[in-house]
């Protein structure tokens, strides 16, 4: 069955996933490309620029994979641009040019209507305007037998844990402190609503790459004893 | 010079430290244990506990450091027990029994005045009452040329990290989420007060060994474009 998961999501040491101040010039908030660290380098990453060649390894592996599961994508109004409030025009049709990395349907929650945009590439950005539960339930119609990948930023993706709707996450710790920003981990018991870390592995710019599940929502016992 | 440094202190992947409600039978609070998966295989661990063997690799080498370097340690009262308020007499001797692994001078902060206590080994539990510089100035005197150790717990560390008395910090991030507890970052800007992440490397059990530093005190410059 069609799973929701996050992929490829950067936090810091101390759980941060984004700068402050994201606009424009940011699209990661101040600072926040320090958590891409691992991403920048590799093949993947430079081939969705237009580029050739980059690195191959093990963050590579795990790029690429970002990449081909899936049938759908669901993003947050602020991962899609830096526009609040309602669309003054269609100008804005997000951070990727003509060509967005998606090529599937992109389903982006937002509170004000808009009608569909058609990328090249097969990329199809499309507005939901009522709710998370819509929003998933329209990108697993699209998606079919493949997975719908959630990709942030991290309030979205802090709304679906809360409601114990993501069924995997892979999260690439990178080296750096952040200090503030957007956190991850902040008043969410991640335990209690069922997630525990299942595997994990260095990676080569990534200091980890930890894979998170969700085991049925039950809450995962605590021992008794020490 | 003497430095105040954190070693070998255990995280889990969303930042907590400790379990919740630590008494006589947590000392690490409900399932805080889990957070040292990494260091009870360890030679130096069951050494510690009058046992024979005992893995060796990179979380060995980790953890036999622990104790090599250090002149003296700093430690919380709930670290030393779980006695809370004035103590009732003189029972509580911590929880190492006769012989505790330190074999210097240790530090105990404590609103409540106590005689010291020596104990077998070259460990005297010194008590300290007069806050958390009175208690670094004493242990870097004790410590002479060797470093001091800052053994915890995580509100002890984190009113160090507040005031930027920590010079360096080892942390084993632990493949675990624990979701609730006490958490070493939140609300702490490790970044503002001059931290950042030097170097890491995987551990064998421990999903990464990560060492911060403090450069100096001053605020790492971010950058203005992304």
């Amino acid at each position: 069955m069609s799973k929701l998961r996050v992929y490829g999501f950067s936090v810091s040491i101390d759980g941060y996933a984004a700068g402050l101040n994201q606009d424009l010039h940011h699209p990661l908030g101040v600072d926040g490309q320090e958590l891409f660290e691992w991403f920048f380098p590799t093949r993947t990453f430079r081939r969705m620029q237009g580029m050739e060649g980059g690195e191959t390894g093990v963050d590579e592996d795990v790029a690429a994979k970002g990449f081909d599961d899936f049938g759908a994508w669901i993003l947050g109004r602020n991962m899609f641009g830096p526009v609040r409030g309602p669309w003054p025009d269609d100008q804005w049709k997000g951070w990727w040019g003509d060509e967005p990395p998606y090529h599937t349907p992109v389903y982006v929650l937002t509170h004000y209507a808009r009608a569909p945009i058609k990328m090249k590439g097969g990329t199809e950005f499309r507005f939901v305007t009522d709710g998370i539960h819509s929003a998933l339930h329209q990108a697993k119609e699209a998606a079919g037998n493949r997975d719908v990948r959630l990709g942030g930023g991290v309030s979205t993706i802090r709304q679906y844990l809360r409601e114990s709707l993501v069924d995997e996450m892979h999260l690439a710790i990178s080296p750096v402190l952040f200090g503030r920003g957007e956190n991850l981990f902040e008043g969410i018991d991640l335990r209690a609503l069922g997630y525990e870390c299942t595997s994990h592995f260095p990676g080569k710019r990534a200091a980890i790459h930890a894979f998170v599940k969700r085991n049925g929502g039950a809450r995962i016992p605590r021992s008794a004893t020490p």
